[in-house]
């Protein structure tokens, strides 16, 4: 070996660490992946069982035409060249940066469509719905991701932003941006029937408690791919802050959950099973954004706030602008992905700075974090609204009342979820 | 530090990525072991509720059973010295070739076998299923496996081959040599009680859609770990080329849950759960064998292909074939299974250049392929109905038919899967 | 490049090895956390369903609480320094060695509180549960590690120990202290109502076998990372030697499940479901202490006497003793974990040398196993039975007979587990 060679080793390291990192990302990607399967459990769990297998079929399309969508020309228009001021980005059909960052993308594209289904379970056509659903793993996720992930126009001070947005793993970009179209599709659609009598919310109860529980075990699960993933790396500094993001994560998650648990427990004399699945998602939500700028102590006040916000959240929507929320997913992913991503300018850190104005930051991060919220909030809200009045027009958003009353299970699908004797006695 | 140190270092640079390799095929075992809970709730959510038990313990069986008989015999039969022409290996009990490949190879074993016990559900003495376990772990597969794996005589193009036969994750190896040995049985068993009625199949539905749904996410995610984990490695081009074979594989179950999800819609007016859920797992079978030799386009139109193939092949099961498998094991391991292996023969590619007959390669690959199916058909067939055929003299295939209608978790486990109240009343 | 650079590629090599542990570690730790999903599943499907939403409840304090608590306090006081003798450690509040580290350990310590909410299901009050979730995950759990894995007093043989005391991922730390408190809390609560008439034990039904197959699966998935998560390390030799423990571990649970299913075959004339899972549990907790001091066959027959033990002492538990442990939680963790810490001194192995008394390593290693086994049922054993004497003054154990027959989801919660049509009747 002579020394000429040396320079080769250098290069190996680098490699290795390329190496570890995609690893790392290819692992994560496929704990994301496995989140569809805990939003199928929430979402089927947390509503009535005659419309068990739309929410399994809608989960599906989730992720069967997502993936092929965003293949297909998502991932370009998110990741692509800028095609004009950081606004809109396109690098041609199939077009990729390599197998493990598309993969992970994709199970994040998915997500983002998925967090609509449960909100407006139990009376959407389906046909409506596998539009939209192509329609957000296509569009509109993936163009409002290139603002920030593919360095436009969130991601830079050239423009008119005080600071860089920060938005590690998408309390905004995926989770609010899920969570706004959510909001338009849940009142476009309107409540289903028997929600409301006399402008009083009744409780629609769901059918299994069990299979939510076990569903936010998953999702919380493949949280920690969702953020640790978002480092993109592993080696080095890499490893260390990607560990970080992990740690966080569960703490913000176990701030959620207990939150929730209390403030259920004080307000309503019990606690509340449901609220603290929810708690533990918002919990999750509120540091997805920030699990790479915050303190551990900073991480469990986010997650604190996040679930105490997502039940206050749940009443208002519900009472207050009477839109039915099958699941809570405005509040889950809307709501707390709004503030997730605020509370970076309230006390995030920089490494050992404070970015916050709480922490010595001043104003210029919150300013910029509430730009980013309040345009992935009009993105969401415009480009839903847009695509589901045509497709009113078009298809319907709504199945007819017979058909709701039967459940979309027998109407859509023509099954049940539980055949057995029942099946057999109906026919 | 001296030069004379310098070689270390370049050895360094191979012992890490030896390393990485033996993480990616731990963590990748890991995988294919949950896929044995994916299995169980697939089968018992597509069965009727008396037979869960059943189904739970047959697939504890697998895998209990199946580590250890691969560990004491089975892996030795795949991996050892070649004993004459590549058909027969063997290299003494607990034959071994490093913890992580004997784990990885191990769950792989238990995989073929458990694929059995689904189409056969719900008549099948667990004493003769105990057997066949055990035979299927610790010879059937393992012998058939060394014929590729272990560079047999499939592998090279010493002996008839014109070609070498590519199976790079299982695809006939592992998938058909499972769906024709559970076509043997099922059809040796027989049909279940009140599945045909002057001949015409009656639908026995399964018991719970939700178990089902749950399941095929679990197999899908596990499959990441089936397909990425065969690459055996990581570490420069293993990296990328197995982080491609899990974007493929992604890709070809997307592909065939929506192949399958319309074709039913377009055949009977409504987009039907089961076949979507089987379409899924028919996509990823459809992949398996041709994972790291398919572009992206080819392998989304592999898996679509197979979508359809598994509708069809099912009714031409019950209808033509008048042989009732209980969850549709036969074609989705089976028939894909084979359509997975042929498909590197029409548009299957090595590296950049094609080697199927459709993108310029010849024939001679298809000609392998298909080598490989028949023989692979002709193996399973053979001995599992040699094996069935002394198990129903010595011990017999099925219950008796009270046994069967009381369900086989009374009969044979004196439980049933539901216990509570319907347990009390029982008693 | 000059040769005074050379250094930093040996220093390379170090690094990148370290990474790989931090990889593992986090993947490991992952791993773990979903056991509560496991442990959840286990919990209720082996219950009554009126209790199962105050299983799922109480599963969610666990890790969120614990991950609280053990953040905040326990990781200081069982990796902090010594504060005497090598019996209790402190480091300050929010002590961190590391985030890998913090959540690997984290996720242990939730898992040794979640032990003991199985054996107490039905009858325990919420208030009182959730506080001595914390004293376990805050402080029970934490001075044990610290006397082991923070090299205290048993990790030498400065003071009494004949040898090293080995309990390689927590046999005896977190299932035996786990099993011994959840033992002190099941007879200090008491059994439930029904359980015994005139002193026979009379069975009790869980509700669905099901989600307790599935949880068995989980936690066998889990138990990869526990054990294998362990070696603290990924790289060379450690690389390896995780890959082993890997390889016993699921060697030792097919084991366990195996004797345990053949025993109740050959004891009751039929194989069981439940007590095959114990088995596969029992098998499980048998080979954590000596993963990585166990031959092959060690472990198999490890877990083979487990796996029978487990089936024994659920026995002697429910008939002899008379404590009602709902879930066999005792048995599984206490008297396997007992089991796997003693077997080392048996046929345990250090590299090729024999340590056990039947290989040749005389009766040191057996001695400090058997000190180790005391001292760690005896801290378990005091200190949950003052803690829980105090809150029994305090707050009570146990809630009404009213609210225990009425179901603890309820009297608790206000809620059931499968609401719906039923829930409807009940308003």
């Amino acid at each position: 070996m002579s020394l000429f060679n040396m320079p080769l080793l250098i290069q190996d390291t680098a490699a290795i660490e390329g190496d570890m990192g995609m690893l790392w990302m290819l692992i994560s990607g496929i704990l994301v992946f496995f989140m569809q399967a805990g939003f199928f459990l929430v979402e089927s769990g947390m509503t009535d069982s005659k419309n068990a297998v739309n929410i399994a079929m809608k989960n599906f399309l989730d992720i069967a035409v997502g993936s092929l969508a965003f293949w297909f020309v998502g991932y370009s228009l998110m990741y692509g060249a800028d095609m004009g001021g950081g606004f809109f980005h396109w690098g041609g059909f199939i077009f990729s940066q390599g197998a493990a960052d598309l993969f992970f993308q994709t199970v994040f594209a998915a997500t983002a469509a998925t967090i609509v289904s449960g909100a407006i379970a139990g009376r959407t056509k389906y046909t409506t719905y596998a539009i939209f659903s192509i329609v957000m793993t296509a569009i509109i996720y993936p163009v409002a991701g290139g603002w920030e992930w593919n360095g436009g126009w969130l991601n830079n001070t050239d423009g008119i932003m005080p600071a860089e947005f920060i938005d590690f793993a998408g309390s905004s970009i995926v989770h609010s941006v899920g969570g706004w179209a959510a909001l338009v599709a849940a009142w476009m659609v309107g409540p289903r029937i028997g929600k409301y009598l006399n402008g009083k919310p009744i409780e629609m109860h769901g059918h299994n408690q069990m299979y939510a529980t076990l569903g936010v075990f998953i999702l919380w699960l493949g949280w920690f791919g969702f953020n640790g993933g978002s480092q993109l790396a592993w080696g080095g500094d890499d490893a260390t802050a990607a560990s970080q993001v992990v740690l966080v994560t569960n703490l913000a998650a176990s701030a959620g959950a207990i939150a929730a648990l209390l403030f259920t427990w004080i307000k309503n004399g019990k606690p509340n099973l449901g609220m603290t699945l929810n708690g533990a998602l918002a919990g999750l939500v509120s540091i997805t954004a920030g699990c790479g700028n915050m303190s551990e102590g900073g991480a469990v006040l986010a997650g604190l706030v996040g679930g105490i916000l997502v039940v206050l959240s749940i009443g208002f929507i519900e009472k207050t602008l009477k839109i039915d929320d099958a699941v809570g997913a405005i509040s889950v992913h809307g709501v707390a992905g709004a503030w997730g991503t605020l509370v970076i300018g309230l006390w995030g850190v920089d490494g050992d700075a404070g970015i916050g104005i709480f922490n010595g930051g001043g104003a210029a991060q919150l300013g910029a974090q509430a730009i980013g919220v309040l345009s992935y909030a009009a993105w969401a809200i415009v480009t839903s609204f847009i695509f589901l009045f045509i497709l009113k027009k078009i298809c319907g958003l709504r199945v007819t009342e017979a058909e709701e009353i039967a459940g979309l299970d027998i109407s859509e699908h023509g099954t049940i979820a539980y055949p057995g004797k029942r099946q057999r006695e109906m026919e």
